[in-house]
């Protein structure tokens, strides 16, 4: 339940995108590194708050008590911290597991690919960070994947808004997990839940209300270094000082076209500590509506200066910043327009069949066979000894194999080949 | 405990290596599949005979019983009958997970990457199973490894020799997995095995020796089949015939010389039932020896016919023939040739570090690196706002990284970029 089979078509347009995925992380330097699904349960626990429960455990069948990763960032930090690694850029793309509730329509797999790229390591403020958001737009722009919105935010700047609105501390990561609502609900079912479920004052959320409801750019963040009460948080006046650099980083890698500071955004997971990101597809859902809509995030990261220290004895700290691209959404969208296109996946790469008209001809076959595949060149042919010709090129035109090389007696007299071209049927003998 | 992280050098090396075998699976005219790590519990279970106790199991967490998949072939299978195909070839690179007792000096772990090309369907004898053994002496070529030397059997035959030798058919099995250890213990070990433990009488053992030590060429196929009691056997009878018709085969590929009929040759797995067969490497331990010394199995395979049917509700059949590369194993290899030749492995394709001599100058890097970004070009820069050009230049040469794109106060007045070899240390403004 909830994983699926990839047949060849799907294979090889997933290689396809994975390919380009991480021509882009080596475009940006990126080393890969692979790491154990398997993890030691006590790696994983306390680092996904509420998610955890949907980790996948392995029987106990003695030795060690191992579960399968839930991503790629809690091996990473693990990984770091077990070698006393303090500096490291790298990519990995591999499956992670997690028991949650399939929604295989929308994309949402127990098994699922994810691809990251992390910069670890104690540098000045906001390169690295800049460089991330640069490579979600590579990604989202090599892929013509339609328009694309990347909204950003800082957590310090959030636990900042719930600080002056009188939020306690212990509330803010549950409040955090509230406001994230805000791109799927409306601000007063928001502020319900914070009021109803989560124990806020209704006066408290709406002073929330007033802050998480803005988005723009680099105006916002001057605006905000000068409202009278947020500029007096020392938390949030370091967010926003960070937020305006990486806008200025930004403007000069040219992509903040595709930027908004947007206080809604919160991420899910409990060891952010800094700049978070998230992008979203926009489409035109119709010549009426003036707002694109957003058909759902298609990478995600920030900032956990944190979660390495958790793995290292002394509690050492490595500041880390990392991007996930949500592969498989992404994989969902190319194939439904795949399907939409017609247009035919090959599911091989098979340049040319090697085909007799006449029967008795396997040896000559298998000699011409080997020969291309010893020349490098990607060639099948019939498993029959005596195959008929229209078959074989019938196969060629199903399989799109362009080239059909033709032995016959003749052929075979002359000490030729006959080489066609399936698409236009022109043949010349060489 | 078994499983490893690969480093970023030890990653690319690997990745190098995969790239190789997959590039031969293309050439073959396979399609890559994927399916998942986990498989119902049920799918497993009585495919892997004594190795069962192997499997690694998932907790019961509600919902379905999982394991982790023990090799790519079952899941194969069970793909197959679920999507009632009949013809098909494959290619599948993937991890596998087995709880044995770990042996990584000799590159034997419990989670490992299995290279697996297999072709299903019915079709003219020995063709499918021809090519197999064409693609191991592809990749093994390729991989410049040394010598090697293919071992061929057939299960039809040894079972043909234990049935004329007396052996009731219900011990036929446990006989193949003491025959099988000829390649790493003396005949009269084995033979002690299978007096002893399995229970032979030595008049049987002794006939099963005079078989079972024979390895040979096209004659001593010729030969047994002129032996009067093993002609005479149905089952050992055709699998000479298909034997004869293999070496016909690899004849016209020109791969004889590397192929040893072998009557020792068993393998361990329960699902075979026709061509079996394995690649060892061989060394010259020294002068003295005459006899080169097998340094492991790295390839194996053979034709399991029964193993589709076994999934699929009424039975049908469809018939297999395949290879695993033993990628660990030539990974080992390749890593302690590596490490003699002192070679140094790039673990980043980096083409160009954008520097600046100068302070102040982080705008100019940034805004250079992403031009080259956009156009395509592998480039890193330094993540500090002012670092030192020695530096800049000293991590090209710790990294491998070719040229160094730098941008100085005078080249930001100038309007041009000086490019530095850093090995020739020649430069050139444009």
């Amino acid at each position: 339940q909830g994983t699926r089979d990839h047949p060849p078509a799907q294979a090889a347009l997933r290689d396809r995108l994975l390919a380009a995925v991480v021509a882009c992380f080596k475009r940006h330097g990126a080393a890969a590194i692979d790491t154990p699904v398997l993890e030691l349960r006590e790696t994983l626990t306390g680092k996904y708050g509420e998610e955890a429960k949907l980790i996948y455990e392995l029987q106990d069948q003695g030795g060690e008590l191992l579960a399968l990763r839930y991503d790629l960032t809690v091996p990473f930090a693990r990984y770091l911290a077990m070698n006393k690694i303090t500096n490291m850029k790298r990519y990995h793309v591999a499956k992670v597991y997690r028991r949650d509730n399939p929604a295989t329509t929308r994309g949402r797999y127990r098994e699922f690919y994810q691809c990251d790229f992390d910069i670890a390591g104690q540098f000045d403020p906001m390169i690295p960070d800049a460089e991330c958001l640069k490579i979600v737009h590579e990604i989202l722009s090599d892929l013509q994947l339609g328009d694309f919105l990347i909204k950003v935010n800082d957590r310090r700047i959030l636990n900042g808004v719930f600080a002056i609105c009188g939020i306690p501390e212990s509330k803010f990561i549950t409040a955090c997990s509230t406001v994230d609502k805000l791109d799927k609900i409306p601000w007063q079912d928001v502020k319900n839940e914070m009021v109803g479920e989560k124990g806020l004052s209704p006066e408290a959320a709406d002073r929330i209300g007033e802050y998480v409801q803005l988005h723009g750019g680099l105006d916002l963040i001057e605006r905000l270094l000068q409202d009278p009460k947020l500029s007096q948080n020392k938390l949030a006046k370091e967010g926003l000082g960070d937020m305006k650099l990486l806008f200025e980083y930004l403007t000069l890698f040219g992509i903040t076209g595709k930027i908004s500071f947007d206080l809604s955004l919160a991420r899910g997971l409990d060891y952010y500590t800094g700049v978070i990101f998230e992008a979203v597809l926009l489409q035109q859902e119709n010549d009426h509506v003036e707002e694109p809509v957003s058909v759902g995030s298609v990478a995600g990261g920030g900032r956990y200066d944190g979660l390495v220290g958790m793995f290292d004895p002394k509690g050492r700290k490595v500041p880390c910043v990392g991007v996930s691209i949500g592969i498989e959404r992404i994989f969902s969208i190319l194939e439904q327009r795949v399907k939409a296109s017609g247009e035919k996946v090959r599911a091989t790469e098979t340049q040319v069949l090697v085909a007799t008209p006449q029967k008795h001809l396997l040896a000559a076959r298998l000699k011409l066979i080997s020969e291309l595949w010893d020349a490098g060149i990607k060639a099948e042919m019939f498993y029959k000894k005596d195959p008929k010709l229209l078959k074989q090129l019938q196969y060629c035109e199903d399989t799109g194999i362009p080239l059909a090389a033709i032995v016959g007696e003749q052929e075979l007299t002359d000490g030729v080949v006959k080489l066609r071209d399936v698409a236009t049927r022109q043949e010349v003998r060489m």
